[in-house]
């Protein structure tokens, strides 16, 4: 009796799976139809948005091939550069040529393709990096000034081995991190500059290094430390405050260019450039003493090791990074700076040309 | 006169653009419409896929609650297992409700989904990660017996500190792309286990943990070094003959799986499994040998630094994981080779139970 009840309920059961395997492939055909369809459709959009791209290139460079004075120029040139724009920020975007991955992410992550499709997920992404460097500020500010605190209250001027090593370790995670999302950042359409992705791959290799950097310990631990350690510490907690400091002015800027219409809201404006008056008189000063006490750090570690007190290959090394890093940062805040007032004093140019042109097509028509 | 005729072909040019700015504008409304539409198709196949997917799940638990001792229930459960593999094999499986990416891609990588759509790229990247692991256990033989080889040969028997830093940072990049790209893996699909995964979070700690780890220099490093780095070598050695080996054998038995239908394509076997008898006598002692050198080194390191010889943290911490990473290889191996003849067995019994059933519901009919 239970056994033909159970038989009955199974035979019941059956006819429900072969129901299901019934639904299960038809969805599985239009699942592939969907895939293939759209795939074509997206191989014609793709090559569409190729071509008008091309063009637009072919145009630019006409037009520059042209003669230098011309009031009407200016004008085509800024409509030519709205076009491309257009066609860069919208749903289009996603249809243009890939930009490289690049050796970085291939590296770490094999061939997966990690640029989103949908332009809101894309905005998703850059809104969390934009939180992340937010909490990494914070972290950055306190994880060094901890151990400098506790060195003076409880460490008696000696810090101990592991924490400093730990400090290290996580700054590995952090910048590995970061030159990560900001290569996925770059696949997604931003225009983020060059350096400051290789600036984090040198502070990656520093942090390697550092790890490998024997931390001496008593006796005469005091002055041993006093020179290295301590300062790269306080460049760290420096660090932070700038970080702090630049992440809510580049979001006001970020915010105030997007509701100007002149940025792609996928910019990333790392590090140190120009916009919201008022705060970039404090940023400015504050980024230029920064990058001159990391140059200071440098020279003296470099000296160090001249002068023969410690003779460990990693205090040449780091040396020689922190100055790199020192003047590719200068360099570049200082290109940015240029770009910027360049930027400046073409708008008011072409306030004036526009007038200008506006009077010579009247004269034309 | 040059003016004029520079001022004509300008506006030839501005007759350009203006068809260009057109042309964009049609083409980013296509753009638009045609990601609105797919968006939308696709949300209905993936509403469609996880109603069945529920379906099947709701199925499975009312078959195993009737009667154990039913011909008939095996081979629903059989039709069962079959539309499962289907749902998740083909086109569909893009449609699936997306395996969690889990906090060490979130960590790294930040919120951006790594899932292939396409079935074909998704295989591309399995393909990829396949020879990325040939390469790498070509290095990982190469690296440390190169070192072992100077070490006799040139540096008299004492391992300088740079090479053998190089070592462990290249160790420390090699486990993080691997647990990165299998973390990818499995968001696409792939159904690698868990501890493999893990035992890269291991190795990528001791990487770290023996980058601090100072390397004894002259005089006595003969002595000093003996015990753990040259052993820690030569169980590296070991291992990448071990993966060379793994490598050729689990491919040539996922080929075959494919080609009995029996493996999703995206099944990566990493480590210790079973398969084509002939190797598996060879490939099963040599990774219990592995095994079980992996945990005489660990206990070694523990010895060494209970006794006293080397008093650094680093000693008991790579000594205790390296015990740990041995006894859950061991487990993960062992387990999986009991599922493999638990699944043999399987297969014998539903044979002979296929005939019976065959009988039963001839009765039944």
């Amino acid at each position: 009796m239970g056994e033909e009840s159970s038989s009955s309920s199974l035979e019941k059961v059956e006819e429900e799976v072969m129901r299901l395997a019934e639904l299960a492939k038809e969805l599985e055909e239009s699942a592939s139809s969907f895939v293939a369809k759209t795939s074509s459709e997206e191989q014609s959009l793709r090559q569409r948005a190729l071509s008008i791209d091309s063009s637009i290139k072919k145009l630019r460079s006409s037009i520059h091939s042209l003669d230098d004075h011309h009031a009407l120029k200016q004008k085509v040139d800024e409509e030519l550069y709205r076009v491309r724009c257009s066609l860069n920020d919208g749903d289009l975007a996603s249809f243009l040529p890939n930009k490289s991955h690049g050796a970085f992410l291939k590296m770490f992550l094999g061939p997966i393709n990690v640029r989103a499709t949908r332009k809101d997920v894309q905005l998703k992404v850059k809104e969390e990096y934009n939180s992340y460097r937010d909490r990494t500020a914070l972290q950055f500010l306190l994880f060094p000034s901890t151990l400098l605190l506790l060195r003076s209250w409880i460490w008696d001027g000696c810090l101990p081995a592991l924490p400093v090593q730990l400090y290290q370790a996580w700054l590995l995670f952090l910048y590995t991190s970061l030159a990560l999302r900001e290569n996925i950042l770059r696949v997604n359409g931003s225009d983020i500059r060059s350096w400051w992705i290789y600036h984090h791959y040198c502070a990656m290799a520093m942090a390697v290094v550092s790890l490998t950097w024997e931390i001496k310990g008593q006796p005469d631990c005091d002055h041993k430390q006093q020179r290295g350690v301590q300062l790269f510490l306080l460049w760290a907690v420096m660090q932070g405050v700038a970080m702090l400091l630049q992440n809510r002015y580049q979001r006001q800027r970020l915010y105030t260019r997007i509701a100007l219409g002149k940025a792609k809201r996928m910019d990333v404006v790392w590090g140190e450039t120009a916009g919201v008056e008022g705060q970039l008189w404090l940023l400015c000063p504050l980024l230029f003493i920064l990058q001159g006490f990391e140059a200071y750090v440098g020279l003296l570690l470099l000296r160090t090791a001249l002068v023969g007190v410690v003779s460990e290959w990693q205090v040449v090394f780091c040396g020689i990074l922190l100055v790199v890093m020192a003047a590719g940062n200068f360099t570049n805040t200082v290109q940015t700076l240029m770009t910027k007032s360049r930027v400046k004093a073409k708008v008011k140019r072409s306030k004036s040309k526009q007038e200008l042109s506006l009077g010579s097509t009247a004269k034309n028509s």
